[in-house]
């Protein structure tokens, strides 16, 4: 199974957009470019730096124009906005985003509250903001709650692959399957990855992991194995569903990338770098952050021996 | 790979020793019994009790006797404890323990800093406890900083199967590798599981794993991939080594009985009795603990729809 994937993993940074869309201190924009910037100086092959909507709807991210325009872009890396439509995608295309990135749910409930529509709407939509853009950019599509819903529960394979059969035909041929509330599972990463994989080879699938359940590194283990080289994360950890309280957040960047390169993978990301990002999250937010490597530090790490030894059984 | 397993896993809860031994705060005996008793009813297939080592050592297990006699036996449930001499094991085996879990590190300073003598005067004291048990009951050798030391940094494979094959010699057949620190990678999960299981298939090897960096139930997922059947686990995520003071924790039973239960494993273990256990830690420590499950409840948890949806981006 390992021997299909190769040693080099897209790391996508989320934490601008994905992250910040759900704080509810709102950051200021130069914080904002601060730490896009940063991140850009991380090496990530790829940055969702904010969101393209109504600025009623997510007042965190109503500056997009303004951060969109002013971060200082790193040759090598890819800057995606997310827009819900059409007016969104010209905005974000005015700004000169290299990739959108447009979002519907898998199931009808979480696509309703999310979105205010059916999913049939959200598809013509999405056929709608590919057929404006007309491959001037690429266009990923991410499809939330692809191993779960927290209203519906069991999202069925099937119509994770309806709905990617859709897109495609739509002309997507960028596609993110997104574990929203952290519900997916190693062996349900490996069939519906393995599904979609074999069945479009020709479209670039990315793994949008969540580790509310603390499964998201051994999913990311998985769809590793069975060929994924994509993988979006968000530095700190921050991020979650809003629909789920409680149940908090992407994967961290961090910890993605420290275990990838102890296996052997290259990222081209600076652990050191990201860390250093990660760092400036508590203060500019207010609050601790997930992220594990950030407090613990990379396994490399060595701790002083201790002087007078306590005598304690340790195991 | 994934053929080797059986769908048969073995669950030990380690939380009433290796979790209880670094609290600050003093778990008065009757709440330790009540907390063992409760995990007997859980279904894990073994627990380790307490231990037995002198009450200086470790203050938090003085009332190791007291605890081992007093707790209500659950048939089917194997109670062990740690015996760091043959001293120790002897006191186990008046109290009639079930199995004896002997310690020493693979590290030279990892071993003197926790038990104050050399790895071979470890060695040299499990032979001893081997000879003196003489297979009234299992004796179970657990190797610390397998993966990795605090101190020293990287240990390498050929010392963990140098150390293997000493206590094997010396008549153990059951060893568990401890990832004392949460160092390890899955990639190294899979050599070192990989390459003790084939070289001693008659021996029960048992995975250690902590969480300290979120890649615990990655490896959770490499060492079953690799045939591993028995894993070392901690209730609410409790644990953590008294050396690396942040670097906390085991992974947490209900993490890895959650995750195994939705791959399709069989482990016995009622996920609802093990929440119920972690839910009374808080409480009873005077602190929030690691657990992911706890806080975010299992993946089949339903959230209701929000009445007046706000219009959110979600992925």
């Amino acid at each position: 199974m390992r021997e299909h994937g190769t040693k080099r993993i897209f790391v996508h940074e989320v934490a601008p957009r994905d992250g910040l869309q759900i704080e509810p201190r709102f950051v200021p924009t130069e914080d904002k470019v601060r730490f896009v910037n940063a991140l850009s100086k991380s090496g990530v092959a790829k940055i969702e730096v904010t969101s393209f909507t109504s600025p009623t709807a997510i007042p965190a991210l109503s500056d997009a124009e303004a951060v969109m325009r002013t971060i200082i872009r790193a040759p090598g890396v890819e800057y995606a906005a997310l827009a819900p439509n059409v007016r969104g995608a010209e905005r974000a295309l005015r700004c000169a985003v290299d990739e959108l990135n447009v979002v519907m749910s898998a199931s009808e409930t979480h696509n309703f509250t999310n979105l205010r529509m059916t999913c049939d709407k959200s598809l013509g939509q999405i056929a709608q903001v590919l057929k404006v853009i007309d491959r001037q950019i690429p266009v990923n599509v991410s499809i939330s709650t692809a191993f779960g819903c927290p209203f519906e529960g069991v999202v069925p394979e099937s119509r994770v692959l309806e709905l990617i059969a859709r897109v495609v035909d739509s002309g997507a041929d960028r596609v993110a399957l997104c574990d929203t509330t952290g519900v997916a599972n190693p062996l349900q990463v490996e069939q519906v990855f393995g599904a979609v994989g074999s069945r479009w080879p020709e479209v670039r699938f990315t793994a949008h992991f969540h580790n509310t359940r603390g499964m998201g590194l051994a999913n990311v283990l998985r769809a590793l194995d069975v060929g994924v080289t994509r993988f979006d994360a968000s530095v700190g950890g921050l991020g979650g569903c809003p629909f789920a309280p409680g149940a908090s957040g992407n994967i961290a960047t961090e910890d993605l990338v420290h275990m990838l390169h102890l296996m052997g993978y290259e990222t081209g990301v600076s652990l050191e770098q990201l860390l250093e990002c990660a760092g400036t999250l508590p203060p500019l937010l207010g609050h601790d952050v997930p992220s594990h490597v950030l407090k613990a530090g990379p396994s490399t790490r060595r701790y002083p021996v201790p002087g007078a030894a306590a005598e304690k059984r340790d195991a």
